[in-house]
């Protein structure tokens, strides 16, 4: 038996864009669209040509390139009400887009028809018939988006069915409702999709915001009363509180409500690699919460918990991480036992028994330093260095021998280091900055490969009671050397001392890696 | 005709500090504590008192406050399967903790009865029985998590449901349906909620997690299928993707389900400052995309956009932003923000008209320094610096010429300050310590009153995107005199200059309020 499908309509180049704080080159909107259509969706929203010329020469641009799936569909406007279709702006520009697919938003709800838009009901329904059928009879497929569709059925359903009504004898090709506002619960979307469904025969689509944090439920709910069609963006961008987020929606079709999705499996498989792309093309850290593909989504705390789940898995995880491209994690804390550490060093290849004694010092060491302040699920590598000490294989590449910092009103910072026998002095932009850059100068020569190593993460954070500033600080910092990501820490009275600590520990965890790393290639090579 | 109610627990001090990166300090605990009584949530899940001291600890120094309307409620486990009830630890640190309610969890999915506890299906029952007429029996309110029953439900209907059945005739006076793997969809809960609500008598609670991105609606379906309990943390924090956040639930239940909960509106306006609390108190930046609360939920784009929201706002949104005590926010407007700044301002005596030039040329000020990372909601005490001065109420009394602070790894750190041509030098434990010490040496003989303030909190953030420790840190310090607390900010690429911005102000913003209630009391005494 065949499943049933639902297409896919990705809208991260055209409402995405309307995010706050989004903003994509040309080049961006290519790269992203290609990587779209590696995925399999069915339509790439591109933009809205008559809107503002960045649109209009992605349009060409795109032309360049053949796409495996895709369909390139360009947005606009149903025809001014002054206007003829024949001289609509819009309209034309959509057509000179010269693309398969039109998207064509238009009025549902009365109080918009009448207040914003300022025609009459009547009128609105001859605008939304004659734009649909001028596109059709142009060979363009049509995509109708329902603008305030809920809302408007809410406060007048004959007028908003007759709108849908008069868009499917128009020869729309699908029919998307939407939640515009995002107000919308997902009961109401349940059942007035539903009724929808049963008026029109035409294919139904869902355009979701998330203004009540429910824009992934309420397409789920939509496709559960009959659409087939749902439209949303990468990792959730978009206006105010942002679109759906096709990255947690996707899974949920295919793994929850058995449905023909994109290419199914193996689009999963890719969804955590596209979530990264799109952040990283907008500058954006990662949401290490987001459903599905973030880093803490499959992270377990608890130690009884990590026992567990390393015995019975689907006890503890709703999916096995690796379907959609992520990986269990375990959190280092005070709460978990030595299950957690032993998987953070098998990662490094080092494979220890649980019952090890040296692993018994290090986590004793551990917990002594979590009653000073140190919490290692945030900084777990400054815990693995521990770990690699007591197990015997660290090796000793960074002796700090001195450190100073000056800072004052006038700018001035600067940062002085004895590493290695060697004396460095920095000027920086803060106290931290001068140290960082100083540590540098003092370790690239001897270990190059430093320079790869970017800092993305600093946090200050009191873990105890504050007595006048004299206080204990905890400083965290998130390192990267574009491929992996690693946080350590330092606690000390002082905030300098306590980034030092950071610092020097996030350098040498790396060098602790790389070696590591090089012992495990000479393994995979023999 | 009455409402129904919906009763809320907050399980942030307890499911959510199982978040990764996720750590509260005794005093945190205390803090976010007052603030959920504050906002009126039922009840306060404040910890396992089996698990760990500082859990045990937050139940003895809570009682040193009067609530006035949150129960406080601890958590753990039904009694482990080799002791009897009277020895179970668990059991009875719950007792020992002496509060009126009891959150106690037990196996409802037949795997983890057979696979994880490794008990017989019948004995798991006797052990939810017996753990729970324990509790009633020492006169404690409990409610009855039902761990993974959705996932049970579906895989064992008639065992989960002998499991509630079970707790229902032991007496639970609650019984809490938890997705505890966050992977149940929305339509689901609905069916099996509704399927539970018909069979069971007692009252019926949902506990959601995100791991499908649908904690906020699974919480909705389920009180649509007859749950009246709902528990979540702030801001949805938690293990994994998080829980269910009350933050976006509570505004749905009140304004879009016509339900009774909380304090309602009252509950409703606090919203926004309980979310920035509890993210500043964990050194996290806000989700500006929040639904509801978040800086960019109400945000509108410049142009047609604006202007119409202006005239039809429900047109564009789907509620008032001030019910949730949050704002309307206009790309190209500086209009908002100024009602805040009157509000402050009145509070020191000060009456000024919304529509002082003076005060839109403070507003500009403060919106400048906001595009440089300020964020004024969270030290609003440096903005009303700005507003004094702008209107004229400002006197000069801190004339900061030169500091300078030099720290080295022997621990050593020093501070050096000019302050109104007095030159002082202090020694301290961290640099931030050595430089509060310098300055208030200098002030203390001129303005005694000093010596009355304390600092007691200290927090730093990165407002922006981090450049290889050359990104702007925040610098947010919370002052008291033992009656009033105040908080300021400072911003700057130096951590050490924007903690000597912030201490400044808050010195500064003491004296200038000491001055204007000295010139009150003069006003009242006339």
């Amino acid at each position: 038996m065949f499943k049933k499908s639902v297409e896919i309509l990705d809208t991260t180049l055209r409402d995405g864009s309307q995010g706050a704080n989004i903003s994509f080159t040309l080049n961006d909107k290519i790269k992203i669209a290609l990587m779209l259509d590696e995925l399999g969706v069915d339509y790439i929203e591109g933009g809205w040509p008559g809107s503002n010329p960045k649109d209009e020469e992605f349009f060409k641009e795109i032309k360049k390139y053949s796409l495996s799936k895709a369909k390139i569909a360009a947005f606009g406007s149903t025809k001014r009400k002054d206007l003829s279709i024949y001289d609509d702006p819009s309209l034309n520009s959509i057509i000179k887009a010269d693309v398969d697919v039109a998207v064509l938003f238009g009025k549902s709800w009365s109080l918009h028809v009448t207040d914003v838009l300022k025609v009459s009901k009547e009128e609105n329904l001859d605008i939304v018939y004659d734009s649909i059928a001028y596109l059709k009879s142009h060979g363009l497929k049509v995509i109708f988006d329902a603008e305030h569709f809920y809302q408007g059925f809410k406060e007048d359903p004959d007028y908003a069915l007759s709108v849908v009504k008069a868009a499917e004898s128009a020869g729309a090709d699908v029919i998307t409702l939407a939640d515009t506002n995002g107000g919308t619960p997902p009961f109401e979307i349940y059942e007035i999709t539903k009724k929808v469904r049963e008026t029109l025969h035409v294919k139904i689509g869902i355009h979701a915001h998330n203004d009540i944090g429910c824009a992934v439920a309420n397409s789920l709910m939509a496709v559960k009363a009959g659409a087939r069609h749902v439209q949303g963006t990468i990792n959730g961008i978009g206006e105010r509180t942002g679109n759906a987020d096709l990255i947690q929606i996707i899974p949920t079709l295919i793994l929850k409500m058995n449905l023909n999705v994109l290419n199914g499996y193996q689009s999963l498989k890719k969804l955590r690699e596209v979530s990264r792309l799109v952040y990283e093309i907008l500058g954006i850290p990662p949401n290490p919460y987001q459903p599905y593909v973030g880093d803490n989504a499959f992270a377990h705390k608890a130690g009884v918990h990590v026992d567990a789940v390393m015995k019975v898995p689907r006890a503890y995880e709703h999916i096995d991480p690796s379907l959609v491209g992520n990986d269990r994690k375990f959190v280092i804390s005070e709460l978990s036992g030595t299950a957690n550490l032993v998987s953070y060093l098998q990662k490094l290849g080092i494979i220890v028994d649980k019952k090890d004694e040296r692993l018994r010092k290090a986590l004793n060491k551990i917990k002594e330093l979590e009653a000073k302040g140190y919490s290692f699920d945030v900084g777990p590598a400054s815990a693995i260095l521990i770990a690699l000490k007591e197990l015997g294989y660290y090796e000793n590449y960074i002796n700090l021998e001195y450190w100073k910092v000056i800072n004052e009103n006038s700018g001035l910072s600067i940062g002085i280091v004895k590493v290695n026998s060697q004396l460095e002095v920095a000027e920086g932009v803060g106290p931290v900055n001068a140290i960082d850059k100083a540590l540098r100068m003092a370790l690239q020569r001897v270990f190059p490969e430093i320079s790869n190593v970017k800092l993305i993460d600093y946090r200050v954070i009191l873990p105890g009671e504050i007595k006048n500033t004299e206080s204990v600080v905890r400083v965290t910092i998130e390192f990267t050397d574009g491929k992996i990501n690693w946080r350590t820490e330092g606690v000390s009275k002082s905030v300098i001392e306590a980034s030092v600590m950071a610092l020097i520990d996030g350098l040498d965890y790396y060098l602790q890696l790389k070696k590591r790393l090089k012992v495990l290639d000479n393994i995979y090579s023999m």
